[in-house]
């Protein structure tokens, strides 16, 4: 199979498990950070998801132009607000990871 | 209502009505088009469509990380060698325009 | 060119050109039918885009799981309010088309 | 923040870390899945990408307009020799996981 990898864009798949009890303040918390950062020029995607395997999971499923879109993104006070004060409050374990897509 | 404008990335529409008897002709000249188009390292959407209410015509439906990489795209031999070659045979008349996305 | 017509999802472009000097109201009118289009379980995309090759105009690119969803959405009462009295007074011509997608 | 829950469209992620010396093979594998499920009428995203944290892992990001068209899928041919035949060969470890958007 032939295929290419995408170098330029960056994909994003950021997993949050929540606390006990603590799923929908994590969501709400979250989706919060929607609408802005969808304003954000180098953002392609930016969705929010809750598993159907594990009630207190959630993930983001991103998309940005190029690394330097997303490492604004992450700069940004509403995410640095949210790793360094909301997430310790609400959330158990996290794997945040980046992709290049392969387009086949 | 409050919105914003993307100005970095750029939506193009591109709609083509073939001449009589060339729909389907058309149809897969503009489809061979897509895998390289994919390939292309700013491109996020490219997606070929045919319509429903007038059975010559077709549209794609696209998006780049940004103007350059739209540019570069256009200049494509693929591309050149449809408009300049494989259009004037095909093609009774089109309409290419392109839009920045607003985010509400 | 293998390509295959995706019959069950049914994608939308419409175009509205606005009355002179209406296009920022038109934009704002069309701006306030996104958030809740997008919480259509049906809805894959609803985009609004603003051209840069004519200042008054506009197109939603629109993306549904199917017919049927996206006649629901037709029906809604925002969007039939919009079609039945917000477009009369803005826009001076207008056309919407649906199509099926074409995968390479 | 307000937001809904969309119960219709099925999300999933599914991840495969590659058995030592064989990611090549494992993507190749994967992206051999594509056209084919691309062209499944329920199919809306069906994205395959390397991680940039881990040499070894590889990621789907998929979207189907409903359980019924994402179980359809996992039962198509191709996806159950990958799972019985070609996984058992190439990955070392794997985690599939559904999800329900969240619209905000």
């Amino acid at each position: 199979m032939d295929y290419k990898i995408n170098t330029l864009q960056l994909v994003c798949v950021a997993q949050f498990t929540a606390k006990a009890g603590k799923r929908d303040e994590l969501v709400a918390a979250l989706a919060a950070l929607i609408p802005d950062t969808r304003r954000e020029s180098g953002c392609i995607r930016y969705e929010l998801n809750v598993s159907l395997d594990d009630d207190n999971k959630v993930a983001f499923v991103e998309k940005f132009v190029d690394r330097e879109a997303f490492d604004k993104h992450c700069a940004k006070d509403a995410i640095q607000d949210y790793f360094h004060n909301v997430m310790p409050e609400l959330v158990e374990s996290h794997h945040v990871e980046v992709f290049n897509q392969v387009i086949a």
